[in-house]
């Protein structure tokens, strides 16, 4: 089972080890990292992940991941032709097509979201709607064999999912104890349904990196 | 504020990438890449992190970051004297020495847990105590300046502690939303406390990458 991990600079690092996690402890998964040239992906904050091949590189993929990043990074990668065409590529023979936080606008802005439902971080749902899909609000959105996942961290409740129905619910279990995924947020404010108000809009535009 | 986040082969990437992810967003932080020699990382399952740095080229930082990684890798870097003194001089002057998942095997056995109480992946408990630390059962575990973190997914929770401690509650708060951190894990099986069956257990053993 041949999994493509797009990755790219300006990537946010944990869209893409957050799904890489659970998948690669699957006995049967190849997992590629590619990037748009082959070199390195400096993400947010400056980590660099190493892709493991270029996009001219792999043809075709079982499954196929996108994540998100900065708003240059993104404006970037949506108008690079080549990168649109190799997901619609890769699309064309994937069995399961996913993305993580603002990755659905790469999905999105290639075409292959047209009058689907899809999942993204809350703050790109606006951008979403502009490129012909509508946004979801649920976590991890499955849409015929598209499966989104919302802002940053959703992408490890989507690649858990994923697990599961690629290689069933028991081994799906095990792979989340194994992860030891039983999360207790410290805060209590990472939905924005509940915890998003005016203040902290402003704090995270304004004081944080985004 | 300056940050070193330990790389090394066979580390578990998320562990890394989890805590990166919200102290990366800190406006205030300088976050350093450090791996043995300076070289990249290969993680488990093949994902490759670049350092920024070397050990030797990181004297001091406010906050050291220890990650976990494979059985065979953590052996690799106990019996590495030199990691092992990088760990003891940073820690000297750390304002919060921290780890994740089994990194916390890795400062034991340089010797700065001892007589403490740490939190370590559940299957690491027993090499915890022969390493002369008293295991924790609980997610994030605080003991003076030492935040330790149960099993991969928990060092996310333990990021966000750490931001709360170093910036407050109310930037703490924006990071979390910002990470979209409202779990939803669909499995429900994270917690080993009830869901560790021996099913489970043989299954992790046998069939996953560890």
């Amino acid at each position: 089972m041949r999994i493509a991990l797009l990755v790219y600079d300006g990537m946010t690092a944990l869209d893409a080890v957050g799904p890489y996690d659970s998948l690669s402890r699957l006995p049967e998964a190849d997992i590629v990292t590619a990037s748009p040239d082959g070199g390195p992906a400096t993400c947010g904050g400056g980590i660099v992940i190493q892709a493991a091949a270029a996009l001219a590189d792999v043809d075709a993929a079982d499954v196929l991941i996108v994540p998100g990043g900065m708003a240059s990074a993104l404006r970037a990668m949506l108008g690079d032709g080549a990168v649109m065409d190799w997901l619609r590529r890769i699309d064309q023979t994937s069995r399961y097509t996913c993305s993580v936080c603002t990755g659905a606008l790469l999905l999105a802005s290639a075409g292959v979201l047209r009058n689907r439902t899809a999942a993204t971080h809350w703050r790109a749902h606006d951008a979403l709607t502009a490129l012909g899909a509508t946004p979801a609000t649920d976590r991890v959105h499955v849409d015929g064999k598209y499966l989104t996942s919302g802002g940053v961290t959703a992408g490890i409740d989507m690649g858990l999912a994923l697990c599961g129905l690629l290689v069933g619910r028991e081994l799906g279990e095990a792979i989340e104890l194994s992860m030891h995924y039983a999360p207790q947020p410290p805060f209590g404010t990472g939905d924005p349904a509940t915890a998003l108000t005016p203040a902290r809009r402003k704090l995270i535009e304004e004081r944080l990196r985004n």
